[in-house]
């Protein structure tokens, strides 16, 4: 432990400067910029130091109140942010497998990262191998790639050349879809709803190992179906987080005994399906929701998962996300930090945006 | 073997009478009985003469070559009929497990069951066990048990005071899993849309052993929900032979980690989910085909489970479907017969029909 630590741990007291809300409401109007006091680890607790932390639109739903999950409130209000990597700056007596220097992201819900200094017990952390990862992706680990990676493994046993196809294919869980399953040889099929920019995106996509990307618009044409022949194995696997038509376009596309994840509803219209694909084709539709997955799963099963996507992040084979960073300064005062955070929260707040929001720490 | 059934054997020139068609179309306009010149069997065949046999919708279908299963058409044409129940009357000299006297029903697609007698290999028989079982109960054994019992066994791992809850519960499937349910402990939920005799309709399902029956039409109510909470177990599984609101409506009253298995689409509406359900509720949508069932199980699994039913049938469990018996007589000519046959089809052909028509030969 170096001396400065040393000297946090035993005599601080550390200003956290946090977006805060007392109460459910658009983000814009509840959030506000607070300093909280940190109050002195216990035995069991690190202090930490936060690097970067995405908004994300589950975290808008959030503070809306229309999510399962709440903020929470504590007497000063309750930190926005469920993602983000923070560095372990001091650590308690009875701390075990954390050390300052560490890097770690949030293991638990709600648990505020869009603050600049916390204290967390250390089981409501997970440790993340630092080593060649950006704070960036590091930031951003937590939720859309495991979405990606457990939609990938836990549904459809998938074999090298397999084929899935996803829409909102451009989405952060998305391109980690793309990347994920390019590493593991299995082809994708990326359906993005036309835009005046579509070339310039299929590109991009194509980039990340997309191997078709398809026009939502395009989704029942006659030559889409045959260019999904031309792959020449089955569709096991569609990831849906749009519903509605988009939905049930890429259903149509599904071989016999394929699986439909649904993770999102972007287009806020229910999922239909026929009758008979359920019956005689053996369609299978479910959902997959990356915070029940974390409350289920063991210590154990989410270190291998990251340590899996930390190698992926080493091997070059899954890149940041597409992202705009909005830099806390030291120097800024709370008006600029409150103001360059609300920025950033507009951008994140525009659906369909392609680029993440992510807030990074001096 | 018994003297009658060796001459048979060696020097018969049986005829069948059959339903049959030509070709595909509307089953009034292409059926007609036929007299069909029974060959005389092989080593690994026997002869049967069909006791009892029902005409059921996806009978009805196949011949109007709308069902994905085909009829077998042979220089005659094709026999109808999928279900049924005949008794070996003779047997080729290299046929092991089946011998004259014993029940079987067809294992095996299309086999043609409207008609009097038939040859077919032993390995496209089941036999099944006739002590105690009426010719009604097996020949409606092979379809509608076996759906219910599947879709009560191999989706969701019920346990004794779990719930199920079903929509078209007066069907044939429906009280086929009223009764299995109730032999296993397991609570139902039945949906039955509105009619000028629910009472009535109600009492006979209650009588099978519902648990609870609701009109279609209340499925949305406040005071169900309530009575759905009373029974104290959340909903597991849901059963959808109806789709459209129906389906909506029962998933709706749906417990976490449920599953809903659609076998039938009666109200030709396609199946409509939220996509908060899925992901916040992790429903799991399913279909069931028993034809698929059928073509993938063991023979060893087909027994196990025959055996079962007909245990449940012989403990008073299982009762013979609702039922009208048509009964072709051998003092009918062809005319009365084909007569007989066209009254029988036309009742089977009214969708929302509780009774199944069922064909007995003397």
């Amino acid at each position: 432990m170096s001396l400065s630590s040393l000297r946090l741990l035993n005599n601080y007291s550390t200003i956290s400067k946090a977006m805060v809300c007392e109460k459910h409401g658009q983000p814009k109007d509840v959030l506000r910029l607070k300093e909280i006091k940190i109050s002195k680890i216990k035995d069991d607790e690190v202090l930490v130091k936060f690097l970067a932390s995405p908004i994300n639109p589950s975290d808008i739903n959030q503070i809306e109140g229309v999510y399962p999950i709440k903020p929470r409130f504590k007497e000063y209000g309750a930190v926005g942010g469920n993602e983000g990597v923070a560095e372990v700056i001091a650590a308690g007596s009875k701390v075990k497998n954390l050390t300052v220097g560490d890097w770690v992201i949030p293991d638990t819900k709600a648990f505020g990262t869009w603050q600049t200094y916390a204290t967390s017990p250390e089981n409501e952390l997970q440790k993340i191998s630092k080593n060649g990862i950006s704070s960036i992706s590091a930031a951003t680990i937590s939720v859309n790639p495991p979405t990606a990676y457990r939609m990938l493994k836990d549904f459809v046993n998938l074999k090298k050349g397999d084929v899935v196809i996803q829409n909102g294919a451009n989405s952060a869980v998305g391109q980690s879809v793309i990347q994920i399953a390019k590493a593991w040889g299995i082809k994708t099929i990326n359906v993005v709803r036309d835009r005046p920019n579509f070339d310039e995106l299929a590109s991009e996509l194509h980039k990340l190992g997309a191997t078709l990307v398809i026009k939502e618009e395009d989704l029942r044409a006659n030559s889409t179906r045959e260019l999904v022949k031309s792959l020449g194995s089955p569709v096991r696997l569609a990831l849906n987080c749009v519903g509605g038509k988009s939905a049930s376009g890429i259903t149509r596309l599904l071989g016999h005994n394929a699986t439909i994840v649904t993770y999102g509803g972007m287009s806020k219209q229910p999922l239909t399906f026929g009758t008979g694909p359920f019956i005689f084709k053996n369609l299978r539709a479910c959902g997959y929701w990356n915070s029940r997955w974390n409350k289920e799963a063991s210590k154990k099963d989410k270190q291998y998962m990251f340590d899996d996507i930390c190698e992926l992040i080493r091997g070059g084979h899954l890149a940041e996300p597409w992202h705009d960073e909005t830099k806390w300064e030291v120097s800024d005062d709370n008006k600029t930090l409150n103001k360059k955070f609300m920025e950033a929260l507009s951008k994140a707040g525009k659906s369909f945006g392609n680029k993440k929001q992510i807030l990074t720490f001096e």
